[in-house]
């Protein structure tokens, strides 16, 4: 069992923001992510895979493969765009945190992958200081 | 003369859109930079003074001075900010590409700077692959 | 079940010295890592937590209290110190070896988290080419 | 248990092509990465073993005699070299991916490592976008 | 005036080898640079222009843009190729060093850059430790 | 004329104590940099050097005797050393901040420099947000 890695990125805006809170609530629990004009991010997605490797091309899977993936299941999506408001498969009311961007993620991905592999392991760095990590349970 | 930077981080959202131009010609020139609900990024600046150094403290200047000196002329208006919207040193119409933001950067930290040195050199990441850089003239 | 880490970074002097070895057998383990005038680093720690992101939220914990919480128990008490003699909680004569710093930071840590998460993993380096790591067993 | 790390780097040639398929077989399944004249990475090696600090030295074992180790039982048989042709331990016919290079690397890494430790995990990093990661099994 | 930098990467082969000198000779200076059989490197390449942002669209040019002259200029020529035996651009018997890298690039992004800007330089990573430097004389 | 750059790394310890001033004029200057006991740094150096690439090898210098000579005349005098005490090439009471290093390693370097090259410029990261930088004059 052999694990593969693809790093992919994208630029997004978002805000932190309980509708059902008050402004005073927001900006108490979140700060300065509760800004109401939004702020933004570049994000490092990294995704794992596992597998064995193929006894002729030596591949878990083709890792370019592997990127065309992520960036049809994921990255189109969320690139370029306010994770709020313009991705079909964030619900709305739910907070894009890193934390459940993975989630998110996860699923978007799962029934993407060729059979010869498993999903391992995402992990969502939203700043230099911040990442998520997820394993799928 | 020794040149001392300081290197300061701030997330924020924008998006490049000419009042005066149609939508076709907006998301031809700009493309996805023109997503009508922001896009973002992590920002990184670093900021350039060039002096000699003092003789009992071994400072150009002080960089810890610099950094909140850098925090509050530039950051702490564009952190979790909307480049477009929330800063009010930067124009209404005029676009937040990185370009523009280090000359508008350039102009808030000149006049903050003590006398004994001299602003030399701006840089401004705005993703891992593009960045802008500016010597005030 | 999500990981959340937080990055938090400081600078210390430190020597790896055993009082119960002679000065040769010291230089011969150690080498310059010996040197009875100190040496020092740039560390960088990675403390990730484990738990269920909030349903309002969507934190698995605020992952600015927790830097806020990380700083409080051990950077502001190894920032700017010799690890060897100015860190009560790491015992004299026992080496600051990355390996047993680890340790030490971890059970500063896991008193001081909230309850709804669990401290996962510590990954400390301490130049570009070596860290360590920990999962508390 | 502490595990501690040490990153090595190598610089290498290499090809994917498989002897038994036509070149177009080969195009069509390598694209690039088959070019006749060869290309290369910059690779870099994280080799991780785990064990408990000694109570004197502090350490799971020397990370300056891991790092001699790993040079001396991978790194000096891959660095600037070409690794379809010039490496004994990797077979012919074999492709140089990183998936099957960690498996390679484990094995010649094992019967070096001394009794008090044990090997973890290896994670080769083949370009920014791309690494493998192998635990043994 | 403004600098703006695009950072674009490549993966390659090469060797060192002056064809009027004896192996022992080549050897003799170049060491492992010069294995028979290539090594390689990735390379990262910031392509710098000066110039200044449009009143409109705030770009001094299009970094899009810049990266697509950039990939056809060169990035195609070079990435998964041998540096001695693929590359038009590179004249047989020169020494693919990066200090002679940076001149030939140079060279093919001139003529192709629009005319509101000039090249202003190049910087050329070829491993994490050694970088060449170019300003066009 | 190219540019050529080498990077080398050392850690050591240092504080900044003006002897002639108070401990409390020392602790509010400096603040946490003039704790008694030391604190350190990971120092990574940049020693550009330009010339004419030789028409044989494609050097302007051989990046390898580079870093020796580099070694050989900086980083092995301050590397796992104390910047106040045990440099010799560094005065007793001139504080050692980035500003003063890059000046005194300036001076050990030009003297080691073969005549076909001129040092151009020394940058010194000290953390990951502070650097300083010197081009002889």
């Amino acid at each position: 069992m052999v694990y593969l890695t693809r790093v992919e990125k994208f630029n997004a805006a978002h805000k932190l923001w309980v509708e059902e809170w008050t402004e005073e609530q927001n900006l108490d629990v979140f700060g300065k992510c509760a800004n109401a004009n939004w702020h933004g991010h570049n994000y490092t997605l990294h995704v794992t895979v596992k597998g064995t490797p193929d006894r002729y091309t030596g591949f878990v899977m083709d890792a370019k493969v592997l990127g065309q993936l992520v960036k049809r299941a994921v990255i189109d999506h969320v690139d370029h765009r306010n994770l709020n408001l313009d991705v079909p498969f964030i619900p709305a009311g739910i907070q894009p945190t890193s934390e459940n961007l993975v989630i998110f993620f996860w699923e978007q991905l799962v029934p993407q992958l060729p059979p010869e592999v498993t999903l391992h392991r995402l992990i969502l760095h939203e700043t230099d200081t911040i990442y998520a990590e997820y394993y799928g349970e």
